[in-house]
């Protein structure tokens, strides 16, 4: 695979300098083009010791401007990183759109590693690439570009290259013994990149090989790689701009009159825009099979939220010294209860561990990410509960059913969703899912109490009327978003919330008995 | 001072009852309002252990709507807050207008129990309510809402507590050896509490002593304050930006034709609002004082920058090891070679430890905070360089002369300033600020160079132009923030900027001079 880059490449200081001149104007201008854009630049370096890697990034510092490039490169995880999955902190270092980052070995930094001195097998590899891979994938569907680069050196190339960093005084720091233990290792480590290489080389996100021997033939390569790959990227964007208007005029066109207008304003989103609903009309969901007259009399709702209230609290300190992590979803139709139930949760929860979330609309920071950014970020530490009222279930939900979210957008959320989820439970993080389901008369029931009652009205809004009149829409999304998002290791709970009673205490026994499988009995409860 | 709060307040159930019923809902409401508003509100619990600190906060999170509230305990620091000064974490806390953050003890927690258990001094103590005091004021006068509850109990009283929590095998975790040494220690934790409240209690931050020993008391006393304190600061908000608005329409009305026109559309704020520049006008600046004709020869220019950046290349791998940031802040006339000088200074380093800020218009979530917060979460970890290009000088400099901020807003910005560059340098960090100075001449030659070559065109706004109609509004601004904010702990350097070699060379020098004091001269150094 490397053979390729240990030809002795090189170019001359003149051929370097005639060169230098004019790509930097193109690049800088580049620069200020991609400041407006949709989408960021992400830039990873990785490869072998001595090939550049660093110079390489240090050298787009400075030929481009560096107050719009963000560089990291990631020593041991800090405290509050080992408490969140691994990815937490290069979710919190993306670039925003319009934003170079450059990242050092980063995420393929660990794996390698490991796998290269045989501290994990092929399969936990593979394991770990298949994580890189999805991770690169949810980023590039959004519109990143990716470029990835692998410097490499020969064996000699190498020993030669480590020998003379050592002799000069000003950088035989940056060699150090395990450098040199490592080149002992070169042929396990080239065996490791070949497969890391082979494994995560997808058009999205395609690896570079570049021969690292001679500086300025290494330059020229990665900064043209840049511009080429910038140039095109921006076409790319453009014409899928212009694919998606003239789709949207065609769509419009068609509809004008008929139900689909609606949802021909998403462009091309929404449930007009498809054939299913339809088809599906009338039939039964998930939701019809639940016993919505499941309901508790005042007595025992008093006596069983008083035991699950005193079982959680137990509970809750002990997962707070254990380091152990909660996170709460709460989805559910408008009236539903939300509110109530995640209200009657916290009253028994030390309210130092615990946050509430809501999810409205996205901040301009979160709106310059991927839409899973904002979720990400709001990952309590070891130990806490985090609750979030309305999640990020809304993009295969309302911004589907609404057509904010285009069709490619919310059909590839569900696989980025369950991504995210087995990422927070494998890291131990306890998980639960609720959705609070009301019948349409009750939900009309409840709007008009509202209505009502003077201190609840501000609680009713022309939005909740208006997704009242989606409710087939809504019955099939949240049927679809079940049965593609209701794991094993994430499962849903639906919750019958007719009756408030019921519904309350079954939520909360349900976090319960999730938090006392990740955690055990404590002792002394109930 | 705590006599009457051992006077055996009670509120018996039913009168409980009777209030808690609208009281919840006047709540509920004003909240609703709160979230409209333009401040935060800031609540803090100290006090005696046991006398009902968390319980109040689990009561406001129990009764108002959570979603809203962010509460805050604090352990010991993280690594990731180590590495900043100590109100890193607080401030990183902070909550938006519109929201309530409660915080248990906090700020007042570390210096009072050192306090208390001998562990500092009289005079350290005060320094630190002095920094507590800065802050809470920084926080009011920006317009949040700021309350304090001590909760107290007697030594009695205390005791009774603590064995009855022991006694509930529910509560008995609470209690630990450490409380009882305390109780112990019972008369020095009450005289450090009377020096913290007598030191802390000012009309914008007041401590509120609350007798802790009746739950249902010191739950109505607490909730009763936040609506009384509530209502009151909402109306005192709405009568100041009354005022504010008269004041402007009288401004506009006096002013419409005259040169003060364009300084009340910034609402009182301006040069214009002013007498001194009047007076000043014509008369000498500190940046008279530099000797404009500084220049450097290429020869000593190539020679002095290869030295200068060698030197703290060095120099940075040094502070790398050792954990010492630097923080460098960038202000100069528009076209005055900042970005020149900025990148010849990381070109000399390890991009992976240099993260460079361009401050431009903030985004909505730094809007909704205090105009400080922005810079303070940009502070670096331990060992990182952070470069300001343009800073928070640019309240004292483009917000005072455009008007952007009003007069008390820029006024009591120098204090502010100097409050967190203390912070930062008593932290150990190396902090140093630069002005680039050129000559009116200068600027109006590099506008004309920008304008005719292509690639710089963009570099060019028309505020640029309009900036520099401003020019001696500025050298008054900038004459005054030299005199309040050049402090011996953070002086400003000002640099003779009209010859770009000689000014590049004196940036990368003071900075490596700067950081050769702080962590001494590497070996192998020049």
């Amino acid at each position: 695979m490397f053979r390729t880059a240990e030809l002795g490449r090189k170019v001359s200081k003149e051929e370097f300098d005639r060169q230098a001149g004019p790509l930097r104007i193109e690049l800088l201008e580049l620069q200020q083009t991609l400041r407006a854009a949709d989408f960021p630049v992400i830039l990873v370096f990785a490869g072998v010791e001595g090939a550049g890697k660093s110079e390489s990034m240090n050298l787009l510092n400075e030929w481009l401007d560096p107050r719009w490039i963000v560089t990291r490169a990631y020593g041991p995880p800090s405290d509050e990183e080992r408490e969140r999955p691994e990815f937490w902190r290069f979710w919190r270092d993306l670039p925003p759109k319009g934003r170079i980052g450059q990242f050092l070995s980063a995420w393929y930094s660990r794996p390698f590693m490991e796998f290269a001195t045989a501290a994990i097998d092929d399969t936990t590899f593979d394991e770990r690439m298949t994580r890189v891979q999805a991770f690169e994938k949810t980023l590039a569907d959004d519109g990143a570009l990716i470029l990835k680069f692998w410097m490499h050196l020969g064996k000699d190339a190498q020993k030669k290259r480590l020998k003379s960093l050592e002799k000069d005084p000003r950088q035989s720091w940056r060699v150090t013994a395990q450098d040199w233990k490592n080149w002992e290792m070169y042929d396990s480590f080239i065996r490791a990149a070949e497969q890391l290489i082979a494994r995560t080389s997808v058009s999205a996100a395609r690896w570079t090989i570049v021969e690292g021997q001679d500086d300025r033939y290494r330059a020229l390569t990665v900064l043209f790689s840049l511009r080429d790959a910038l140039l095109h990227h921006l076409e790319r964007r453009r014409l899928q701009r212009q694919t998606r208007t003239e789709a949207y005029a065609s769509l419009v066109a068609r509809d004008a009159t008929g139900p689909g207008a609606r949802a021909a304003a998403g462009v091309g989103a929404g449930m007009g825009g498809q054939v299913l609903p339809n088809l599906v009309a009338g039939l039964p969901t998930v939701l019809d099979t639940l016993k919505m007259d499941s309901a508790l009399e005042k007595k025992d709702y008093r006596a069983g939220l008083a035991q699950q209230q005193g079982r959680i609290a137990l509970l809750q300190r002990r997962a707070r010294v254990q380091g152990v992590s909660t996170v709460l979803v709460f989805e559910g139709w408008d009236a539903a209860g939300k509110g109530g139930s995640i209200r009657r949760l916290t009253q028994a929860l030390d309210a130092r561990q615990v946050q509430v979330i809501p999810v409205a609309a996205p901040t301009d920071e979160e709106r310059a990410q991927h839409y899973m950014w904002r979720f990400w970020r709001q990952l309590g530490r070891a130990g806490r509960v985090t609750v979030f009222d309305r999640s990020w279930y809304g993009r295969v939900l309302v911004e589907r059913v609404e057509g904010f979210a285009a069709e490619d957008e919310w059909a590839r959320a569900y696989a980025e969703i369950r991504d995210f989820e087995e990422q927070m439970v494998q890291h131990g993080m306890v998980l639960c899912k609720f959705w609070l389901h009301i019948t349409k008369d009750e939900q009309l029931s409840r709007f008009k109490t509202r209505e009502e009652t003077p201190y609840k009205r501000w609680k009713l809004t022309e939005e909740d009327w208006r997704n009242r009149e989606q409710w087939e829409a809504y019955e099939h999304a949240i049927n679809e978003m079940v049965e593609r998002t209701s794991t094993h290791t994430a499962p849903w709970t639906l919750v019958e919330a007719n009756d408030k009673r019921h519904a309350r205490v079954k939520v909360i026994r349900t976090v319960a008995d999730a938090m006392e499988r990740a955690i055990g009995k404590p002792k002394g409860s109930g």
